[in-house]
């Protein structure tokens, strides 16, 4: 039984969705766990994670608007915006998403389904760099 | 320590909650582990997971309107809608909870909760085949 | 390669965010384990779990309120409020953010970023009595 933890850093250009499979699926294969656990998890409260549709890209540009839309910018009730008008916002999307995300190892592959793409979805306007750590388990 | 992926398939007969915790304990049963992590994952992006107050269905039932109506099918604002209008509000939904949910086991039982079940939460209004993959970890 | 579940209760004093970090680190450091995954897990369907910004207090109080907003009390259409007006409400706020959240563990220590706490999120407008369970699995 193993237990290995790792992280890798995604440069994001401001809002959006960033596709990390092929990162996490690289620890996973230098690794050698064939049946087990892994887990994303992300270092940030302004940025998040979320698996989603990975065929189609009008279905993020869905999601990118919907949460436009579900958490304004601009509302004069929050208060949290020292850092600008996507302060608070970042973390209200990033609440409603997720921060962790673990994903059973079968035959030594991340058991995503077919359409599913694990993705960093950056809240801020300006670029950052994120910080994501890998917790794979198993043997 | 042991480490056991495996995997089941929900018949849902469209839009609504299905119970999967019977589903899951019985894999842990099997398993023998005592102590330890069971992590449940759903293959789907047009589908999630929630673990949901068990006793009283009106609670769930409250819970497929409130979807209705925070992520409303027929928002002209949504382009990804090539398999209906059940299609990008299918995927916000299932962003908005959960794909993945780690429950932690004790004495050989999920720690869930009195009232916690574990339902799989289908977006789509036409019956679907779902793919549940059930990690199991620990001693 | 261990693995351990404990649990503890967290007093709450009726709605708002409660952090557990120092609860959660606590058993970690007395596991011993240096590399694996701690995975937090609330056995309730009225209160959930949310990594948030732990600096400023505004990040929070703007939380509280968006979610004040977003599943508001009084609305006519929810049936299940036997309990009160924040019974629905709560189980909603709820399955909108987490039950459980898993966070990779490295040289000992939680693998949480300078601005992550980990909260419980009460939803009841009365005091309860919560329990969270901790799984930690690793070397």
């Amino acid at each position: 039984m193993k237990a290995i933890t790792e992280s890798f850093v995604v440069p994001t250009r401001g809002k959006g969705t960033y596709e990390i499979t092929d990162e996490v699926s690289a620890l996973l294969k230098r690794s050698g766990i064939k049946t087990g656990l892994a887990t994303v998890f992300l270092q940030h409260t302004s940025a998040s994670l979320v698996i989603y549709e990975n065929a189609d890209p009008t279905a993020r540009a869905d999601l990118h608007r919907f949460f436009e839309d579900l958490v304004p910018e601009g509302n004069p009730g929050l208060i949290h915006t020292a850092e600008g008008p996507d302060d608070s916002t970042s973390h209200l999307r990033m609440a409603l998403t997720r921060t962790s995300e673990s994903i059973p190892i079968a035959e030594g592959r991340l058991q995503l389904g077919t359409w599913q793409g694990i993705y960093l979805f950056e809240h801020r306007s300006a670029p950052h760099r994120r910080t994501v750590v890998v917790s794979l388990i198993g043997n």
